[in-house]
């Protein structure tokens, strides 16, 4: 112990050693252990006290305890059987840089409070806008989700539509209301972000997308932005989806923003979960159009696996960002003000962790080129099952397979509306009871299906080709009572 | 290396334990750096390439970047002679507790997808409201900062004073004007939050907050709101200040309170920085009538020193929280939903890391009575340090010294108005050059003053005293025309 009673740095190194080994450890045998945790709510909780031990406990109590309550208290988002959500945060790469960034303990509230903090996240930012094929018009930042990158936006379109009435009486003096637009198949940040900015749900429209591409229709958006125009209202902002969560469907970015510039809205681009794909040249045509746009956002930490919380927000005009978002408090002032970016004017925080270096060793200690072939296994392995799905009578894909994600429903003879329902919740349940794979559904025309989100970074073929198996085995067995 | 080519567990064991014994050396060391950068503006940018190598580099490489590159390019927040803005993010025992969580790679978006990070979030934030001696009133989360805490608190507040608008035309559909508050000294990220939240700088008052204590005058208070009212506004939310960012001063929270519970209005208490004070008994009278208020924010990633990102955000009405803040999509929908709490809905974010491990892991490791040990040096070196200055007749302490800070001017004979400030910023600077110590100034009563804000984990009364041999040399070599 150091005088003042926190752990001193060789404390921490024979801490940090066995905290490595217990981490290296548990991700070999994430496979071995049920996907799905079994425990039921508050089980956690009454599993610890009511209140810390006064004095300091041995690091090996919380490795016992992460074993005996922790480990069994998850979902095991690493384990190759996991097909639920979306593929996120796995690669160990990221972890050491995520790592280093809490360990060196650097406070981000001003270029000058940790320079290499700001400028390393400029030049990861600019890494993968590279790597993705972006123009250099476009900049960016890392911010901790989607959910904020679409509110900032939404903010950032509200101050261009009103020109900039938060310097004023606030959105509550204007008189013209501001519309904001999404497909229905946009995903619930999007509703989110506009009920907080203040939009109000009476000015948001969901945009027709229907099968089979769940793209979102130009025109019905064009349509809609007259019928708001002609009743006063002003269109300010379209947020446009590349990679739906439900199917991973793709809304055409060229003739959205074609649309939306005809109305002068502000367009932002939700590629949170597909934004991966832009690493692939092959894949690129999906977006095409996203150029054309004012913002972007993509989550390396979806399927690119870069530790949470990593999420790419780009802009067109960075000073329009910063008008919307900086404050220039005297505390925060310094002598290189205006020589350098100021990324708390950027977003909503005003600090920040050094979140670029989970990005620099990934790229660095993975390497572009394996995390190409890794993004195209995934792809193949959907492929694959979609094929093997698409061959047996009594299955159904339901969406195209453009990316990662297989949308399924198993439908038995003779069975459908309620019935259907039920069935696919079921076989669904009893494969996440089992632990041995973990599958999610969602709702599509408004009957629930199955989503096989591949991608986790330890899936190979044969888990894929196992969780088919079961899922045959298992939806025939609901099928037929044998189970639940 | 795994098929997928990311890095497999057996490497990143021994990657870990290089990257642990590099932290382990960085905070032994990191007291004979210079702790400002002097690094310019873009070299840490340009000391990088392009683009990144397209095939996997060593360890060693990185290591070798956060060497020559990374720690030239840090001002050390975890300097012993840092006394900077604000004591933060330092704790070991929290970053530990943050290795855990990044490795085991837990992915926050419902309780189903890791009930342990969910409730050991619960239980962290509750073993807190105990050791801050708040009620069970209390129901606590953890966001990534104060910022983001006011900016929620100020959407609820707007959502309360307008029955739901955000459900029908939003902001922009009402017609009497909501009014925020908050005392001339609070925050930026409270001007922030009501300009994003929609009020407009024209619906956002100042309640003067005079010396000697720089707290925000009730019967001012009172009579703002009056006027609203009488002009057909609505008062709505109030943010009181405990612990000022200039001079940590503190808002009468009582008187606060029931001005505001008069005139119907939100109360939110910023508590960021001297929140860590509540955990000392002794102290708590500064927070007198805090259970009076509908929210409240404090930062264990300040002075308490864990690491960032990890502030608590305490409501007293979670269901009413959820309204403005909840989603119910069909691809997060359980079984057990209604009967566990979803800490997506009690923010803006949709997915989190594990981010209570920072603080279990802290609590436990180092225990609640050496994290009141510390506190309470720093507040005994900070009374300590006031002495002296008070005792220098050219010297000069502007403000109560109730905590951790002391705000400082050097006032040589005859110097005032601009010759005083330009005085003041020049010694301030010379001492940042030297890289000896780190100070922020600031604007207090039009002119600036120095603070010295006293509390990083290393420092010890000695580095305090050497801090103010340093100030009173350079002061006096820079009225004297010696330096600069």
């Amino acid at each position: 112990m150091l005088d003042n009673g926190g752990m001193n740095p060789e404390e921490f190194r024979a801490a940090g050693h066995e905290l490595i080994d217990w981490i290296a450890d548990y991700r070999l045998r994430v496979g071995s252990l049920p996907v799905r945790s079994s425990v039921q709510p508050s089980d956690v909780r009454s599993a610890l006290p009511e209140l810390p031990p006064e004095a300091s406990e041995p690091v090996r109590a919380l490795l016992d305890d992460l074993d005996s309550i922790v480990v069994p208290g998850l979902t095991h988002a690493q384990h190759p059987r996991n097909f639920a959500w979306f593929p996120s945060n796995a690669s160990l790469s990221s972890v050491l840089g995520d790592i280093a960034a809490s360990g060196i303990g650097a406070l981000g509230i001003t270029w000058q409070s940790a320079p290499a903090l700001t400028e390393v996240e400029q030049v990861v930012c600019d890494w993968l806008r590279r790597l993705t094929g972006l123009s250099e018009a476009w900049h960016g930042t890392i911010t901790d989700g989607a959910s904020t990158a679409c509110l900032v936006a939404l903010l950032v379109a509200r101050e261009r539509a009103s020109d900039g009435s938060q310097r004023r009486g606030g959105l509550q003096a204007e008189r013209a209301p501001l519309v904001a637009y999404c497909s229905e198949q946009a995903h619930s940040s999007v509703t989110k972000a506009a009920l907080l900015a203040g939009y109000g749900a009476d000015n948001l429209r969901y945009v027709p997308a229907p099968a089979p591409d769940r793209a979102m229709e130009p025109h019905e958006l064009d349509s809609l932005m007259s019928a708001d125009e002609r009743s006063g209202r002003r269109p300010a902002v379209v947020v446009a989806t590349a990679g739906t969560t439900g199917t991973a469907g793709f809304d055409p970015l060229r003739a959205v923003n074609e649309v939306a510039r005809a109305h002068g809205a502000f367009v932002h681009v939700d590629a949170a979960m597909a934004g991966s794909a832009m690493l692939l040249a092959e894949h690129r045509h999906l977006f095409d159009g996203i150029e054309e746009a004012d913002s972007l956002c993509w989550n390396p930490h979806k399927w690119m696996g870069s530790v949470l919380e990593t999420s790419l927000f780009y802009v067109k005009d960075p000073p329009e960002l910063v008008r919307v978002l900086a404050t220039d408090p005297s505390y925060l002032r310094s002598s290189v003000d205006g020589s350098v970016v100021q990324f708390r004017d950027w977003g909503l925080p005003l600090g920040r962790r050094f979140r670029a270096l989970k990005l620099w060793f990934q790229l660095r200690l993975d390497g572009p080129e394996a995390i190409r072939a890794r993004l195209r296994r995934d792809l193949e392995n959907a492929a694959r099952l979609a094929a093997l799905v698409k061959a047996e009578a009594d299955w159904q894909v339901l969406a195209p397979v453009q990316l990662q994600t297989v949308c399924t429903r198993h439908v038995p003879l003779g069975l459908a509306g309620d019935d259907l329902d039920a069935h696919t919740l079921s076989w669904c349940e009893a494969i996440n009871r089992s632990g041995l794979a973990h599958l999610t559904p969602a709702i599509l025309d408004g009957h629930w299906m199955v989503r096989v989100s591949i991608g986790a970074e330890a899936t190979e073929w044969a888990d894929v080709e196992a969780l088919w198996e079961l899922m045959k085995t298992t939806a025939g067995e609901t099928a037929t009572g044998s189970t639940s």
